[in-house]
Protein backbone atom coordinates (compact mmCIF):
# COMPACT_ATOMS: atom_id res chain seq x y z
CA UNK A 1 0.00 0.00 0.00
CA UNK A 2 2.10 3.42 -1.42
CA UNK A 3 -0.53 5.30 -2.45
CA UNK A 4 -1.04 8.18 -0.12
CA UNK A 5 -4.49 7.97 2.43
CA UNK A 6 -5.66 11.00 2.95
CA UNK A 7 -6.84 11.20 6.68
CA UNK A 8 -7.48 6.82 6.78
CA UNK A 9 -7.73 7.32 10.49
CA UNK A 10 -10.85 9.29 10.58
CA UNK A 11 -12.62 7.95 7.84
CA UNK A 12 -11.94 3.96 9.35
CA UNK A 13 -13.30 6.00 12.48
CA UNK A 14 -16.65 7.25 10.78
CA UNK A 15 -17.13 4.13 8.71
CA UNK A 16 -16.76 2.11 12.31
CA UNK A 17 -18.88 3.81 14.40
CA UNK A 18 -21.97 4.32 10.87
CA UNK A 19 -22.10 0.10 11.35
CA UNK A 20 -21.62 -0.03 14.92
CA UNK A 21 -24.92 2.26 14.81
CA UNK A 22 -26.22 0.43 12.16
CA UNK A 23 -26.01 -3.44 13.01
CA UNK A 24 -24.34 -3.49 16.43
CA UNK A 25 -20.36 -3.65 17.28
CA UNK A 26 -21.09 -7.52 17.43
CA UNK A 27 -21.82 -7.54 13.66
CA UNK A 28 -19.64 -5.42 12.38
CA UNK A 29 -16.42 -7.21 10.75
CA UNK A 30 -13.02 -5.15 10.87
CA UNK A 31 -13.06 -6.40 6.76
CA UNK A 32 -16.60 -4.23 6.67
CA UNK A 33 -15.18 -1.08 7.87
CA UNK A 34 -12.16 -0.95 5.84
CA UNK A 35 -14.78 -1.81 2.71
CA UNK A 36 -17.14 0.94 3.90
CA UNK A 37 -14.14 3.32 4.45
CA UNK A 38 -12.51 2.38 0.64
CA UNK A 39 -9.23 1.23 2.66
CA UNK A 40 -7.65 -2.17 3.38
CA UNK A 41 -7.85 -4.20 6.38
CA UNK A 42 -3.95 -3.85 6.79
CA UNK A 43 -4.12 -0.06 7.10
CA UNK A 44 -7.30 -0.64 9.44
CA UNK A 45 -4.82 -2.72 11.77
CA UNK A 46 -2.37 0.12 11.15
CA UNK A 47 -4.35 2.82 13.32
CA UNK A 48 -5.97 -0.01 15.56
CA UNK A 49 -5.44 -2.96 17.59
CA UNK A 50 -9.27 -4.36 16.66
CA UNK A 51 -12.56 -3.15 16.15
CA UNK A 52 -12.75 -2.25 19.94
CA UNK A 53 -9.96 0.02 19.85
CA UNK A 54 -11.49 2.25 17.54
CA UNK A 55 -13.77 3.03 20.64
CA UNK A 56 -11.61 2.85 23.45
CA UNK A 57 -8.46 4.04 21.96
CA UNK A 58 -8.86 7.87 23.14
CA UNK A 59 -8.62 6.33 26.78
CA UNK A 60 -5.17 6.72 27.21
CA UNK A 61 -4.96 10.18 26.42
CA UNK A 62 -8.10 11.44 28.86
CA UNK A 63 -6.69 9.27 31.63
CA UNK A 64 -3.29 11.35 30.84
CA UNK A 65 -5.01 14.59 31.09
CA UNK A 66 -6.78 14.43 34.00
CA UNK A 67 -3.74 12.91 35.98
CA UNK A 68 -1.46 15.86 34.43
CA UNK A 69 -4.15 18.34 35.94
CA UNK A 70 -4.68 16.78 38.95
CA UNK A 71 -0.64 16.59 39.42
CA UNK A 72 -0.50 20.51 38.65
CA UNK A 73 -3.16 21.43 41.02
CA UNK A 74 -2.16 24.28 43.33
CA UNK A 75 -0.88 22.60 46.70
CA UNK A 76 -3.32 24.27 48.86
CA UNK A 77 -6.22 22.58 46.37
CA UNK A 78 -8.44 19.90 48.61
CA UNK A 79 -8.49 16.31 47.40
CA UNK A 80 -11.83 16.88 45.17
CA UNK A 81 -10.45 20.20 44.02
CA UNK A 82 -7.50 18.61 42.47
CA UNK A 83 -9.92 16.07 41.46
CA UNK A 84 -12.31 18.31 39.81
CA UNK A 85 -9.11 20.10 37.84
CA UNK A 86 -8.99 16.83 36.49
CA UNK A 87 -12.52 16.68 35.75
CA UNK A 88 -12.31 19.94 33.94
CA UNK A 89 -9.32 19.07 31.96
CA UNK A 90 -11.04 15.42 30.74
CA UNK A 91 -14.11 18.52 30.08
CA UNK A 92 -12.31 20.30 27.25
CA UNK A 93 -10.59 17.11 26.11
CA UNK A 94 -14.11 15.34 25.07
CA UNK A 95 -15.45 18.94 24.20
CA UNK A 96 -13.68 18.70 21.17
CA UNK A 97 -15.30 15.55 19.77
CA UNK A 98 -18.68 15.68 20.86
CA UNK A 99 -20.19 14.23 17.65
CA UNK A 100 -18.22 11.13 18.50
CA UNK A 101 -18.52 11.04 21.46
CA UNK A 102 -22.30 11.04 21.66
CA UNK A 103 -22.29 8.54 18.44
CA UNK A 104 -20.31 5.96 20.52
CA UNK A 105 -22.26 6.59 23.64
CA UNK A 106 -25.48 5.12 21.98
CA UNK A 107 -23.33 2.30 20.79
CA UNK A 108 -21.72 1.22 24.17
CA UNK A 109 -25.10 1.74 25.52
CA UNK A 110 -26.60 -1.16 22.82
CA UNK A 111 -23.59 -3.39 23.99
CA UNK A 112 -23.53 -5.86 27.18
CA UNK A 113 -19.28 -5.98 26.55
CA UNK A 114 -18.79 -2.89 25.62
CA UNK A 115 -21.12 -1.23 28.87
CA UNK A 116 -18.34 -3.97 30.74
CA UNK A 117 -15.71 -2.82 28.61
CA UNK A 118 -16.56 1.09 29.61
CA UNK A 119 -17.46 0.16 33.70
CA UNK A 120 -13.61 -1.19 33.70
CA UNK A 121 -12.49 2.05 31.66
CA UNK A 122 -14.11 4.33 34.43
CA UNK A 123 -12.63 1.77 37.19
CA UNK A 124 -9.51 2.84 36.00
CA UNK A 125 -9.51 6.27 36.05
CA UNK A 126 -10.54 6.70 39.27
CA UNK A 127 -7.87 4.23 40.58
CA UNK A 128 -5.84 6.85 38.27
CA UNK A 129 -7.55 9.76 40.24
CA UNK A 130 -6.50 8.19 43.79
CA UNK A 131 -3.17 7.34 42.77
CA UNK A 132 -2.57 10.97 41.45
CA UNK A 133 -4.23 12.07 45.12
CA UNK A 134 -1.88 9.79 46.80
CA UNK A 135 0.99 11.54 45.28
CA UNK A 136 -0.54 14.58 46.75
CA UNK A 137 0.02 13.31 50.09
CA UNK A 138 -4.04 12.24 50.49
CA UNK A 139 -4.27 9.00 52.89
CA UNK A 140 -4.84 5.83 50.34
CA UNK A 141 -8.45 5.68 51.74
CA UNK A 142 -9.96 9.37 51.11
CA UNK A 143 -7.95 9.27 47.87
CA UNK A 144 -9.87 5.90 46.35
CA UNK A 145 -12.98 7.67 48.28
CA UNK A 146 -12.54 10.68 46.40
CA UNK A 147 -11.12 8.74 43.22
CA UNK A 148 -15.08 6.90 42.93
CA UNK A 149 -16.89 10.14 43.57
CA UNK A 150 -14.87 12.31 40.99
CA UNK A 151 -16.25 9.04 38.46
CA UNK A 152 -19.26 9.42 39.89
CA UNK A 153 -19.70 13.29 39.09
CA UNK A 154 -18.16 12.31 35.86
CA UNK A 155 -20.53 10.24 34.80
CA UNK A 156 -23.33 12.74 35.92
CA UNK A 157 -22.21 15.67 33.66
CA UNK A 158 -21.20 13.02 30.96
CA UNK A 159 -25.11 11.97 30.93
CA UNK A 160 -26.16 15.83 31.05
CA UNK A 161 -23.88 16.33 27.95
CA UNK A 162 -24.78 13.22 25.86
CA UNK A 163 -28.27 14.28 25.97
CA UNK A 164 -29.67 15.84 22.91
CA UNK A 165 -31.93 18.03 24.25
CA UNK A 166 -28.64 19.71 26.56
CA UNK A 167 -26.97 21.82 24.16
CA UNK A 168 -24.65 23.35 26.67
CA UNK A 169 -20.75 22.88 26.45
CA UNK A 170 -18.89 19.65 28.75
CA UNK A 171 -16.99 22.09 30.00
CA UNK A 172 -20.15 24.36 31.58
CA UNK A 173 -21.81 21.22 32.37
CA UNK A 174 -19.27 19.70 34.94
CA UNK A 175 -18.44 23.17 36.27
CA UNK A 176 -21.80 22.89 36.99
CA UNK A 177 -21.71 19.51 38.41
CA UNK A 178 -18.86 20.41 40.59
CA UNK A 179 -20.69 23.68 42.02
CA UNK A 180 -23.61 20.82 42.59
CA UNK A 181 -21.28 19.02 44.35
CA UNK A 182 -19.72 21.34 46.81
CA UNK A 183 -23.70 22.27 47.50
CA UNK A 184 -25.01 19.37 48.46
CA UNK A 185 -22.14 18.40 50.35
CA UNK A 186 -21.87 21.92 52.27
CA UNK A 187 -22.30 21.43 55.97
CA UNK B 1 -44.88 -31.93 49.67
CA UNK B 2 -46.46 -32.11 53.10
CA UNK B 3 -43.67 -32.85 55.76
CA UNK B 4 -42.25 -30.07 57.40
CA UNK B 5 -38.80 -28.61 55.97
CA UNK B 6 -37.74 -26.31 58.72
CA UNK B 7 -35.46 -23.56 57.35
CA UNK B 8 -35.64 -24.25 54.13
CA UNK B 9 -34.93 -21.12 52.53
CA UNK B 10 -31.97 -21.10 54.52
CA UNK B 11 -30.72 -24.45 53.76
CA UNK B 12 -31.53 -23.47 49.97
CA UNK B 13 -29.69 -20.19 50.24
CA UNK B 14 -26.77 -21.44 51.86
CA UNK B 15 -26.62 -24.91 49.26
CA UNK B 16 -27.04 -22.36 46.16
CA UNK B 17 -23.87 -20.46 47.30
CA UNK B 18 -21.91 -23.47 48.39
CA UNK B 19 -22.41 -24.73 44.51
CA UNK B 20 -21.95 -21.03 42.85
CA UNK B 21 -18.76 -20.72 44.74
CA UNK B 22 -17.20 -24.34 43.83
CA UNK B 23 -18.10 -24.35 39.90
CA UNK B 24 -19.77 -20.99 39.33
CA UNK B 25 -22.77 -19.76 39.18
CA UNK B 26 -23.93 -20.00 35.59
CA UNK B 27 -23.00 -23.75 35.66
CA UNK B 28 -25.22 -24.66 39.01
CA UNK B 29 -28.46 -25.81 38.33
CA UNK B 30 -31.89 -25.79 40.59
CA UNK B 31 -32.07 -29.48 40.47
CA UNK B 32 -28.47 -29.17 41.77
CA UNK B 33 -29.32 -26.56 44.47
CA UNK B 34 -32.39 -28.68 45.68
CA UNK B 35 -30.51 -32.05 45.70
CA UNK B 36 -27.58 -30.34 47.67
CA UNK B 37 -30.29 -28.81 50.37
CA UNK B 38 -31.59 -32.24 50.65
CA UNK B 39 -35.37 -30.25 49.27
CA UNK B 40 -37.31 -30.31 45.99
CA UNK B 41 -36.78 -28.35 42.84
CA UNK B 42 -40.93 -27.50 43.89
CA UNK B 43 -39.63 -25.91 47.18
CA UNK B 44 -37.13 -24.07 45.36
CA UNK B 45 -39.65 -22.12 43.25
CA UNK B 46 -41.81 -21.84 46.36
CA UNK B 47 -38.93 -19.51 47.62
CA UNK B 48 -37.00 -18.12 44.49
CA UNK B 49 -38.17 -17.26 41.10
CA UNK B 50 -34.43 -18.42 39.82
CA UNK B 51 -31.38 -19.35 40.81
CA UNK B 52 -30.29 -15.26 40.48
CA UNK B 53 -32.54 -14.43 42.94
CA UNK B 54 -30.96 -16.41 45.84
CA UNK B 55 -28.14 -13.93 45.02
CA UNK B 56 -30.24 -10.29 43.99
CA UNK B 57 -33.93 -10.79 46.22
CA UNK B 58 -32.80 -9.21 49.30
CA UNK B 59 -32.29 -5.88 47.37
CA UNK B 60 -36.00 -4.70 47.70
CA UNK B 61 -35.90 -4.75 50.92
CA UNK B 62 -31.94 -2.57 51.07
CA UNK B 63 -33.59 -0.09 49.06
CA UNK B 64 -37.06 0.13 51.00
CA UNK B 65 -34.50 0.87 54.26
CA UNK B 66 -32.26 3.54 52.35
CA UNK B 67 -35.44 4.67 50.83
CA UNK B 68 -36.99 5.60 54.11
CA UNK B 69 -34.13 6.57 56.15
CA UNK B 70 -33.82 9.29 53.32
CA UNK B 71 -37.65 10.19 53.90
CA UNK B 72 -37.37 10.64 57.48
CA UNK B 73 -34.17 12.78 57.92
CA UNK B 74 -34.71 16.13 59.92
CA UNK B 75 -35.96 18.37 57.76
CA UNK B 76 -32.69 20.33 58.14
CA UNK B 77 -30.65 17.52 57.05
CA UNK B 78 -28.47 18.74 53.81
CA UNK B 79 -29.22 16.49 50.57
CA UNK B 80 -25.87 14.80 51.24
CA UNK B 81 -26.17 14.43 54.94
CA UNK B 82 -30.06 13.03 54.02
CA UNK B 83 -28.47 10.13 51.65
CA UNK B 84 -25.90 9.70 54.38
CA UNK B 85 -28.77 8.60 56.85
CA UNK B 86 -30.10 5.90 54.10
CA UNK B 87 -26.36 4.64 53.68
CA UNK B 88 -26.33 4.37 57.50
CA UNK B 89 -29.48 1.88 57.42
CA UNK B 90 -27.89 -0.10 54.79
CA UNK B 91 -24.88 -0.45 56.49
CA UNK B 92 -27.17 -1.69 59.59
CA UNK B 93 -29.23 -4.09 57.59
CA UNK B 94 -26.00 -5.64 55.73
CA UNK B 95 -23.66 -5.98 58.92
CA UNK B 96 -26.32 -9.08 60.32
CA UNK B 97 -25.70 -10.40 56.73
CA UNK B 98 -21.83 -10.68 56.47
CA UNK B 99 -21.02 -13.83 56.30
CA UNK B 100 -23.17 -13.92 53.38
CA UNK B 101 -22.37 -10.47 51.86
CA UNK B 102 -18.56 -11.64 51.46
CA UNK B 103 -19.47 -15.00 49.90
CA UNK B 104 -21.54 -13.17 47.47
CA UNK B 105 -19.68 -10.52 46.54
CA UNK B 106 -16.90 -12.91 45.25
CA UNK B 107 -19.63 -15.03 43.32
CA UNK B 108 -20.38 -11.96 41.78
CA UNK B 109 -17.34 -10.67 40.71
CA UNK B 110 -16.31 -13.99 39.16
CA UNK B 111 -19.27 -13.77 36.32
CA UNK B 112 -19.72 -11.27 34.22
CA UNK B 113 -23.55 -11.33 33.88
CA UNK B 114 -23.86 -11.05 37.75
CA UNK B 115 -21.59 -8.12 37.61
CA UNK B 116 -23.42 -6.50 34.78
CA UNK B 117 -26.91 -7.38 37.29
CA UNK B 118 -25.46 -6.20 39.88
CA UNK B 119 -24.19 -2.82 38.21
CA UNK B 120 -28.17 -2.52 37.19
CA UNK B 121 -28.94 -2.84 41.22
CA UNK B 122 -26.46 -0.08 42.30
CA UNK B 123 -28.22 2.22 39.45
CA UNK B 124 -31.62 1.02 40.58
CA UNK B 125 -30.24 2.42 44.11
CA UNK B 126 -28.97 5.67 42.86
CA UNK B 127 -32.28 6.52 40.83
CA UNK B 128 -34.50 5.56 44.05
CA UNK B 129 -32.21 8.10 46.83
CA UNK B 130 -32.46 10.70 43.75
CA UNK B 131 -36.08 10.14 43.79
CA UNK B 132 -36.14 10.32 47.54
CA UNK B 133 -34.46 13.23 47.40
CA UNK B 134 -36.59 14.84 45.09
CA UNK B 135 -39.39 14.63 47.48
CA UNK B 136 -37.54 16.61 49.98
CA UNK B 137 -37.59 19.14 47.08
CA UNK B 138 -33.72 18.83 46.03
CA UNK B 139 -33.51 19.95 42.43
CA UNK B 140 -33.54 17.17 39.68
CA UNK B 141 -30.08 17.85 38.74
CA UNK B 142 -28.35 18.07 42.61
CA UNK B 143 -30.61 14.72 43.08
CA UNK B 144 -29.51 13.02 40.93
CA UNK B 145 -25.78 13.67 41.39
CA UNK B 146 -26.06 12.96 45.03
CA UNK B 147 -27.67 9.78 44.35
CA UNK B 148 -24.76 8.58 42.12
CA UNK B 149 -22.37 10.56 45.09
CA UNK B 150 -24.05 8.12 47.59
CA UNK B 151 -23.63 4.97 45.21
CA UNK B 152 -20.17 5.85 44.91
CA UNK B 153 -19.85 6.02 48.65
CA UNK B 154 -21.73 2.99 49.32
CA UNK B 155 -19.23 1.04 46.93
CA UNK B 156 -15.91 2.30 48.56
CA UNK B 157 -17.71 1.57 52.09
CA UNK B 158 -18.33 -2.05 50.83
CA UNK B 159 -15.14 -3.07 49.01
CA UNK B 160 -13.76 -2.14 52.41
CA UNK B 161 -15.88 -4.22 54.86
CA UNK B 162 -15.83 -7.30 52.66
CA UNK B 163 -12.11 -7.20 52.78
CA UNK B 164 -11.04 -10.06 54.18
CA UNK B 165 -8.14 -7.54 55.71
CA UNK B 166 -10.38 -5.53 57.37
CA UNK B 167 -12.48 -6.75 60.39
CA UNK B 168 -14.36 -3.81 61.30
CA UNK B 169 -17.95 -3.41 61.33
CA UNK B 170 -19.92 -2.35 58.14
CA UNK B 171 -21.77 0.75 60.08
CA UNK B 172 -18.32 1.80 61.31
CA UNK B 173 -16.53 1.93 58.16
CA UNK B 174 -19.30 3.92 56.64
CA UNK B 175 -19.51 6.53 58.96
CA UNK B 176 -15.89 6.47 58.28
CA UNK B 177 -16.50 6.96 54.74
CA UNK B 178 -19.20 9.66 55.21
CA UNK B 179 -16.53 11.46 57.27
CA UNK B 180 -13.84 11.35 54.92
CA UNK B 181 -16.18 12.60 51.81
CA UNK B 182 -17.17 15.75 54.10
CA UNK B 183 -13.47 16.14 54.90
CA UNK B 184 -12.73 15.68 50.68
CA UNK B 185 -15.10 17.84 49.59
CA UNK B 186 -14.58 20.88 52.13
CA UNK B 187 -13.66 23.95 50.60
Amino acid sequence: MARWEPDSRGRLEQAALALYSERGFENTTVAEIAERAGLTERTFFRHYADKREVLFGGGTELQDRMVTAVDEAPASATPMEAAGAGLRAAADLLQQRRAFARQRARIIAASAELRERELIKLASLASAFADALGRRGVAGPAASLTGEVAIAVFRSAFERWVDEADDRDFPEIMRESLDELAAVTAR
